[in-house]
């Protein structure tokens, strides 16, 4: 007879114990495959316990397979196997993360400067959501995202961008990094896809990371080559052709004329405008959009909130034609939407209250204005003389061409050991070119101006140390 | 010269005004590529406009590329064509999606009842994390997910699933859809996956949407077929063997061991243990994660919040044996967390201040009490005696066999003729199967009860027609 000691005082109830003690025995071979269990009246007699202990605990071992029953016969046991006890090996353990380097200054971060979120309208518009919304926000979006948002972003691209779209046209995605996962399966992992050389390398490790076929196409001073794109074989070119990142070029008419003659020519062609920071334009009126321009729906049109508002918003979307439409509410419009309710609400009220469009006046006088400082100290400090500034206009960043001759790795190298981060023109390479040295990437919008002019020096020093240092 | 009649009084400004213009003429022809523009002063003089008017449209005209400047020699027509005015075909207009249609009772979807959601505890966290987090919540999260959030996962399996998981284990994203689309990157797309039959037709969909190699496995009473599954060359296996979609069946620990083993035998096995609805067990305790009996890391577990709190919360996880979560890592470290800080800092403290498992705990209770009352209502109303429930023991769903001899779609179409939706077993399969005929899957997580007692005579109207229908 099975003879357990169950404790009543212990955390565990009467029958877990038991459970625990009789599926032990079994996976320790005690009980063999095919004996026959005690009836419950017997083993609870047997044991001083209710019935009820026992029968929960048979119930227990029988939901998890380690028992069965037959009818009028009782509970047996299972065929079941102790697992051959294998140790787990040395890389069982989780290996921390390496920690990220402290940095005095960083000049690759394109981090936002969390003091010029708008936070409490953003508290007040959640709250007043949760208020207003109530029941309703428990309700699963559509695949496309919450309607009261799709009809918001249209009206700001209307008023504001002066683009003309349905809200039906809009997808809404928990970032752009998974809007693209989503172009690859409604355009094609047959596809292959362009992207520009230099350009922003997560865009091409997404692509590569996917198992699709990327070409780098080069650029020059209007943007995407399009007869070097004429060369390749992609269908597909993903650009920023309002903001080239890092060199900050905007794509001229022209050149955008002869892109989308480029896609018309053949039905699979396509072209993806990343317009991921086209809200900061600090001269004139904001660029049109290719989108805008296009007249026979080859443009899809991607732009985030996470880089207007805050990183950890993770609100972005896409505006498709109307052909793709269908083909994405076909074959792609089972997936659930990526972006809570919470958050699609809020943001919808912060567009349509003008909050948006008053937050993003703000941010370029401020960001401007930063701007400015950080143009100045690297104009007029140290380095003064010995610094070319060039694509300042727009976005968060600008080019800073240095007159040195040290390689772009030895000048990081000797950089990061003063603690700067330097993001070089260079890094955004996909084939190393030496005609690309010596510019540096000056990601402005994160950078603590009091630090600058120190690190500053520090690269000064670097520069004039070059002749002595470089013979080694 | 160049004449227009810029009107003060309008809505745009002179220089936006004047830019139109000029880009009008210079899109249409009227002004030619290499032509010469009038100097900004002649021509501010012959329009009556300041010369900041005319500086302001040129530099607009010359950012957009529409001209170009010559150093000392003034601003000249760039080459632009007018596109081709290609009419938009028809389907250019937006079709609006089509509505869904309104059902009387629906028995297939799963939707949840808002009314249990706890509102006030968490819009009451959400104001917390916002006064608490402040300027923190609008960092970025790291890619797997806020340490916060990770923690409190940790802690409440460890607690409740009695799970040992390191957070660095874990990897939060938004939905479960989006995480096998990380898994497939992470295993690799020249793996096959096979799927359960009949099993929860969105795994599968997702994987042909990704367009790897998917194999159905069927099931038997212990579940997937181990034995089947070595006659297929998948070396993944997606699998809910806690409660398996829609048959309710538990995998008993042999079958998890059988499984184990096949993993076990090759090393690019894994298994991906999809445990979505674990939490609504109603009888004894949770059942054991296959991923805790696991000593070869070669199961991944998922589970999501969206199916316990509330569908439009987008958060899901899934644990990574350490093998390979330095892959993950490694490969897939380069993209960003798709949560929102704001949620990952609620859901945290829902977790650690024990309202996640207070409020499961009240939700079993009110859906079993729900349950009780559909099965009543099956057992004991107009259809007693010609239905046989099973799988009832847990999740948010049972099977209803009927005796009827109708075809499941001639059973189905006339249900909707009644205004009833109905979910067949049958349906579930990737091959019809004759055999699995005339059971109903009961989705009751979402009924109106009072809907139910008209619905199931309507049901019992049809089955009686039967005979003299079936005859058409």
């Amino acid at each position: 007879m099975l003879t357990y000691t169950l404790e009543k005082r212990n955390r565990e109830s009467l029958y877990e114990q038991l459970y625990r003690c009789i599926r032990e025995d079994i996976l320790s071979g005690r009980l063999r495959s095919g004996e026959r269990l005690p009836s419950k009246r017997t083993l609870a007699q047997h044991l001083e316990v209710s019935i009820i202990t026992v029968k929960n605990a048979y119930e227990q071992l029988l939901a998890e397979g380690y028992i069965h029953a037959r009818q009028r016969c009782g509970y047996f046991v299972s065929e079941v196997e102790r697992p051959p006890e294998i140790r787990q090996p040395a890389h069982s353990m989780c290996a921390q993360p390496e920690k990220e380097q402290e940095w005095f200054l960083d000049f690759a971060s394109g981090a936002m400067d969390p003091a010029y979120f708008p936070f409490t309208v953003w508290a007040r518009l959640m709250r007043q959501t949760i208020l207003e919304q109530d029941k309703g926000l428990l309700r699963a979006a559509p695949y496309n995202g919450a309607a009261e948002l799709r009809v918001a972003i249209a009206g700001y691209l209307r008023q504001f961008r002066g683009m003309r779209v349905d809200p039906e046209q809009i997808i809404v995605g928990a970032g752009t990094e998974l809007l693209y996962h989503m172009i690859i399966e409604l355009l094609g992992r047959d596809k292959c896809y362009a992207v520009e050389d230099p350009g922003y390398s997560k865009i091409a490790a997404i692509y590569e990371s996917n198992r699709v076929q990327v070409q780098y196409v080069g650029i020059d001073e209007a943007g995407l080559s399009v007869s070097e794109l004429r060369r390749h074989t992609a269908q597909v070119v993903h650009i920023s052709p309002t903001h080239h990142y890092p060199t900050g070029t905007v794509m001229p008419i022209g050149r955008r004329q002869e892109l989308l003659r480029w896609a018309a020519e053949k039905p699979d062609r396509y072209i993806l405008e990343d317009d991921y920071d086209s809200e900061f334009r600090f001269v004139g009126r904001p660029i049109p959009s290719l989108y805008s321009t296009d007249e026979n729906q080859r443009v899809v049109y991607l732009n985030t909130f996470s880089k207007t508002i805050a990183p950890s918003i993770r609100i972005s979307y896409m505006i498709l034609p109307p052909s793709l439409l269908e083909r994405y509410r076909k074959n792609l419009g089972f997936y659930s939407c990526t972006v809570s309710g919470f958050e699609q609400y809020t943001l919808a009220k912060f567009l349509e209250q003008g909050h948006f469009e008053r937050h993003l006046g703000r941010m370029r006088n401020r960001y401007r204005q930063k701007r400015d400082q950080v143009m100045g100290e690297f104009l007029h400090g140290p380095l003064a003389g010995r610094v070319k500034i060039t694509g300042q206009d727009a976005g968060l960043h600008f080019l800073a061409e240095l007159q040195t001759k040290l390689p772009d790795a030895e000048l990081q190298r000797r950089a990061a050991e003063k603690g700067l981060r330097l993001a070089m023109l260079s890094d955004y390479y996909h084939e190393p070119k030496e005609t690309r040295q010596h510019t540096l990437v000056v990601n402005y919008s994160g950078l603590e101006l009091q630090c600058l002019p120190r690190a500053l020096e520090h690269l000064a020093d670097i520069m004039r140390e070059e002749t002595t240092c470089t013979t080694n």
